[in-house]
């Protein structure tokens, strides 16, 4: 496989958005065609997965359901998007990846990082990100910039404590996998994150 | 967990549903409160779940996001219904479970028996069936009896190969694992079946 694929990760709120159209825009100047794409969802399948997972009724939801789940969507997008453009040759970048499920089901659920890393092996198969940028804010700051919102998913309902614990947990990962997995302070300006972002990607693609 | 807890397998139109409404007349008189249950589906997330697997318009899907969905499915059925049934002692009877993964998609797709145990170990943990009844019959008998049906889902589309790699796949588990895996002649008589049935479960439970 001959393309590029990078993921970014952090809570909502952290300015993923922003950072992901900047740097398809600059892999596009690089001569890549890209693919922005996001989880869960990014198929037709896994949008209706996306569905199940987030539907604030289902209360009831186990947290390994959960886990397969984001697991199942994820084999859909790899097998249908992320796969086969990258055998193109083309750039991918994805707006939340299996770092999500190691910190909010392993660390954030407690089903643990290695059963997370597992049951997502399955997934997956070879299809591993090179990069994968961390924005880094506290918990209290992602949910004051998303507070305009007016109705939370499943997700975003669950309190600031397990919030916390998936900031914890996106920091002990990066600490775990420095050569794969990149903070970066996501309070600076965007210019600055930006080219913090471009200087991890030359260092790893284009050197 | 004190309950009973007994699969039955098989190709549709091998008279599962017969089967499993005798069983239960059974347990009841031999005193047990029974939770009869199906998969996929048996849960409100269940069901939302079996309707994407089961989608005829989702011809794309991997065969890999099917396994996960069936494990989430799984997952879910296990934890809200099985296992708090088992640990109140209730018989438990499910209409399919981990071994129509182990054909459909172990056997079926190819994906590999020992690769669906492995996925399935995260959505069972210790909930296991002692006894599963496999009905067998031959794939072509099968579709006869269900050939009256207007309209097939995802996995019932599938060819007549399909299905018999299927039944093969029941009858070569009921030879790797006949301490828990017992089949049974599913053209014999209604009564005779549920004898057998009956005999097999008394060996296990009652003795």
């Amino acid at each position: 496989m001959e393309g590029i694929f990078i993921t970014i990760e952090g809570p909502d709120g952290s300015g993923k958005t922003t950072q992901i159209e900047l740097l398809r825009e600059y892999l596009e100047k690089k001569g890549y065609d890209s693919v922005v794409t996001r989880e869960p969802g990014g198929t037709v399948i896994s949008e209706a997965i996306r569905e199940i997972i987030l539907n604030p009724e289902y209360k009831e939801m186990s947290y390994m359901t959960e886990l397969l789940l984001y697991a199942a969507a994820r084999a859909q997008l790899v097998n249908q998007i992320i796969r086969p453009a990258l055998i193109e040759g083309k750039a991918v970048i994805c707006d939340r990846f299996v770092e999500s499920s190691a910190v909010y089901q392993g660390i954030g659920r407690g089903l643990g990082v290695s059963t997370v890393y597992e049951v997502n092996n399955y997934a997956l198969g070879e299809v591993k990100p090179k990069l994968t940028i961390f924005m880094d804010l506290d918990a209290e700051d992602g949910i004051k910039r998303k507070k305009n919102q007016t109705e939370l998913d499943r997700m975003e309902q669950e309190d600031i404590e397990f919030h916390k614990r998936v900031v914890e947990g996106y920091r002990k990962l990066a600490e775990l996998y420095p050569e794969r997995i990149v903070p970066i302070d996501a309070t600076l300006s965007v210019e600055d994150i930006h080219s913090r972002i471009v200087s991890e990607v030359e260092k790893r693609f284009f050197k």
